[in-house]
C-alpha cells in the first residue's frame, strides 16, 4: 500500500512513519501542513493518505473535505485535540478522523486498513449505483427511439426494435448510441 | 446516540463506558463475550456496537461479521493484540477494527463517531442502489407485459400502456403490480 503522510509536528510524523514501514507499507511522500496537497496527489496517486495534525485546523479540514470531494481517497486524519463540531462534518463528509494523544505502530496500522478497507467497499457500491442508473437510463432513451419510429415510421414494436438494432449493428455502436441519434434527430426536424 | 458495549475485560470496559458516557451517549447494555449478542441487539436496537477484546479471537469474529450481514449496524471492534490476517477479513465485512494499547476518552469518542458516519453514508447509497435496480426490474416487468399485450390482443404499444394503467387505476394498484398479474396469467395459460 502506498501512503502519502501529512504532518505537522517531526516527531509525531517520525511515529507515523516508522509504524507504516514496519506495516510493509510504501511511504510515498511526507509532506508539511503548507505543501500543495492536491499536486502531490496527482503526482504519487497514493492508496491511502494519513494527515496527522496537532490540531484540527478549519482551513486544512475544509480543503481535505473538497479534496475529497474532487477525487476521492481514502484518508484517515490523525488528530491530537478534539474540535467534535468540525470532526463531525469531517466524517459525513467521508474523511476518517480519530482523535489520538499517543500513536502505536499497530493502531496506525489498523487505522490505515480500516480506512482503505471502507473507502473500497463504499466505491464499490457506488459504482454500482452509477451502472444501474446509466442502465436504466439507457432503457428509457432506447424505449422512447422505439416509440418515436413507432409513431413516424408506423411499425411494430418489434419492428422499431429490429430497425434500432440493424442500425447499431452497421453503425458498430450501442443500442443507445442509435437511440440517442434518433433522438436528436427527431428534435432537429421539429425546428 | 445509543451504544451496546461488548467487553471481554472489567478494566477495559471501564474506559470504554466512562468515555461514551462523557461523550452523551447512552449506554445500552453491556455485554459478557459470552452472553447473546443477537438477542441484546433485538433487545436494545444500539445506534452502535462497540466490541473490546483483549485478543481478537477468531470465533467471535466470524460471528459479529454475519451479525453485520444479518442486521447491518456500525461496528466497532477494538482489539488490544493485533491479528492482521484476521482483522484483514473483517474490515472487508464491514467491521471497523482498531488495534489499541491505551484507550481515552476521546478516541473513543471519534472512533464511534467515524463508525457510525461511514456506516450511514455506506447504507444510503445501498438504498439507493436497491432502489435503482429495483426500479430497472419494474421497468423490465412492464415492458414485458405490454409486449405480451400487444402480440396477443393486437394492440399498440400505446393501446397496451393504457390497457395497463387503467387496469391499475380500477384496481388500485401499482403499474408494476398489474403488469406481474399479466405475465403470471400468461404463465398459467400456457401451461
Amino acid at each position: 500500500m502506498r501512503v502519502l503522510v501529512v504532518d505537522d509536528d517531526g516527531e509525531r510524523a517520525a511515529v507515523v512513519e516508522a509504524s507504516l514501514r514496519e506495516a510493509g507499507a510504501e511511504i510515498a511522500a511526507v509532506l508539511g501542513i503548507d505543501a500543495d496537497l492536491r499536486a502531490a496527489i496527482q503526482a504519487h496517486r497514493p492508496d491511502v493518505i494519513i494527515v496527522d495534525l496537532a490540531s484540527p485546523y478549519r482551513d486544512y479540514l475544509e480543503d481535505l473535505m473538497s479534496i475529497n470531494q474532487e477525487t476521492p481517497r481514502p484518508i484517515a486524519l490523525l488528530v491530537g485535540e478534539e474540535d467534535r463540531p468540525l470532526m463531525a462534518r469531517a466524517v459525513k463528509a467521508g474523511v476518517s478522523i480519530y482523535a489520538v494523544d499517543g500513536l502505536s505502530a499497530k493502531l496506525v496500522r489498523s487505522i490505515m486498513e480500516t480506512v482503505s478497507g471502507h473507502f473500497h467497499r463504499f466505491q464499490k457500491v457506488n459504482e454500482e449505483l452509477e451502472k444501474s442508473r446509466a442502465a436504466l437510463n439507457d432503457r428509457k432513451t432506447i424505449e422512447r427511439a422505439k416509440g418515436l419510429l413507432m409513431a413516424h415510421r408506423d411499425l411494430s414494436e418489434e419492428q422499431a426494435y429490429k430497425t434500432l438494432r440493424k442500425m447499431a449493428m452497421d453503425q458498430n455502436k450501442r443500442l443507445v448510441e442509435v437511440a440517442e441519434a434518433v433522438l436528436s434527430f427527431a428534435e432537429l426536424l421539429k425546428r
